[in-house]
């Protein structure tokens, strides 16, 4: 099911272990910049923080960062610290998310905003993203600046947008690409690029490592939206239909709607204004998405943009660091099965 | 009242007035800057933006950018985008405030949460948050962005320590001076000191600067403490005695804790904890205010904040920009009354 994606490991599944492995040295570098700069005299601070940043997430966002930097032989320690600024940037924007989505689970834990209140969620968040500043400009560079401080704005006009398009049935599945290109594969691509700056490298090499960081988020974030659908709280480590019930126009929802008939979509349009959203009706709503194979095909679309990630780095020559790279776009797309 | 503040404006009232006068034509470029940088697709983040940014707030921080800027006789322009940064990181941290003190009425109108919603508030915020580091990158000084990036934290920071001290009437002057000076006074500080960056001034000018925005900003919140208990929703733009209803613990109540007896005391707690909130506890929590003198002190507290921003900036040759600034301060102190 994924054997458009070129492999290059074999007949395990594929997996991040080979890419932490990789850059294990440099992520303890990069968690000891998190827990370091995560302080603050305000005791709550570090308390509320830590909750998420030490909550088990994958770092997904700095490995990527730190891969990269191995990809181009860069020989310096600055991307660490980028890294870290850039989980920081990540972790103030998934307070913020769970404030505005009243989440009561992320990664099976409970959230911050659950334990805290929202109140300390929103504010501990602008900390942390204030802090990521603080360290970037530590760090020096301008064209890092840059790419940051736009990708954040960018996140947050997604986030915006998606709050605007919540219970609008009628989303297009280009609102929808745009929305997740903004508040998810902006970053991705952004911690890949920044690897490009610190290196010194061409702009085609930015641009390659941009293209693939946004491949991939854009897969990332297509298989995770089609997982609420498929998935249980234990493996997602949120409920199943979570965006069903916040009405929330997915991929998956956008085809069923589009090839749904009269009755079809009139129950769409019910249950996405917040009118049909028992247990039965997402039961009926995932037989819906099953019957339009709309939650395959959403897949399919991801490993289209997986393949695309693949290729952005094709020019670059072998090496371990673009193995690890092309088997977290297959990990990516496979975690649905 | 404010004849410890050396006044320049002889018996009419003071009054921000001369320094708007001053800065009439740069106030309209950063204006300008204002109205094009919160621009988006997204038709959500400029109406909701807007509401803020067009609504009658006196534009207090950028003017003092401004207005320092004359005093150093800066002949450049930068100071305008910068200030409306500024403007924008102060827009971001109000939005939040609404959040977080669940408000209704800022500045005499419907509060953004009311109207759209705490998630929208908050997203926007985070977006003109963004936005403001983007304007400050193209500006391009580092050091500006390390001083507004601290500024940020050090203000995200006050105002988590000022909701662990919610509800706590133990809370100390000290502490709550720490807070003020973190959620209030870092940004009137670093708004007058980025003018003296510009203008590439030594370190001593930009100590001073410094010093007069901090001790102006806590002068402001002192003042704007007392108001809470004296001011009625028309003056104030909010309603009287919110700090009560939410428990926040502000000088004049730290003071009349301080003075009171075992019966007051016993008062205060079960207010500030939220069991005595009526108009008519807020009625008998004013009245001990005045039994003790704790408005009146407050005020006094402010007037000498006020004469050290004053004599801060004592060292400058005398000029209309200096006159402006100091009416400022006159005028912050006198706003009481």
């Amino acid at each position: 099911m994924t054997a458009e994606i070129h492999l290059l490991h074999g007949d395990r599944p594929p997996s991040l272990d080979p890419m932490m492995a990789l850059v294990a040295a440099d992520m303890n570098e990069v968690n000891s910049v998190i827990l370091d700069r995560m302080q603050s005299e305000v005791p709550l601070i570090p308390e509320l923080a830590g909750h998420l940043i030490a909550g088990g997430g994958k770092r997904m966002r700095p490995m990527l960062t730190l891969a990269c930097g191995k990809l181009l032989d860069y020989p310096g320690r600055r991307h660490c610290k980028l890294a870290a600024a850039v989980e920081f940037i990540h972790t103030a924007t998934l307070l913020h998310d769970d404030v505005v989505d009243k989440s009561d689970l992320r990664r099976g834990r409970k959230t911050a905003n659950l334990i805290w209140g929202n109140s300390a969620s929103v504010l501990v968040g602008d900390f942390l993203f204030s802090r990521a500043f603080e360290v970037m400009v530590e760090d020096g560079s301008l064209k890092v600046l840059k790419i940051l401080s736009r990708a954040s704005a960018v996140i947050a006009e997604g986030e915006v947008n998606q709050l605007s398009a919540q219970r609008r049935i009628e989303t297009s599945e280009d609102q929808y690409l745009a929305i997740i290109n903004a508040k998810t594969a902006e970053l991705f691509a952004a911690a890949c690029k920044i690897a490009a700056v610190v290196a010194e490298r061409d702009e085609a090499t930015e641009a390659a490592l941009d293209a693939y960081g946004r491949n991939l988020g854009i897969a990332f974030q297509l298989v995770d939206d089609a997982i609420d659908y498929v998935s249980d709280a234990e493996t997602m480590g949120k409920g199943v239909g979570d965006d069903f019930r916040d009405g929330k126009v997915t991929l998956p929802v956008i085809l069923a709607y589009a090839r749904g008939d009269a009755a079809e979509r009139e129950f769409w349009q019910l249950a996405i204004t917040g009118h049909r959203t028992s247990d039965e009706d997402l039961a009926h709503a995932t037989s819906l998405l099953h019957k339009h194979d709309t939650i395959a095909d959403t897949l399919a679309r991801a490993r289209h943009y997986g393949q695309r990630a693949v290729d952005a780095i094709g020019g670059f020559r072998a090496s371990q660091a673009k193995a690890t790279l092309t088997e977290a776009v297959a990990f990516a797309v496979a975690r649905a099965y």
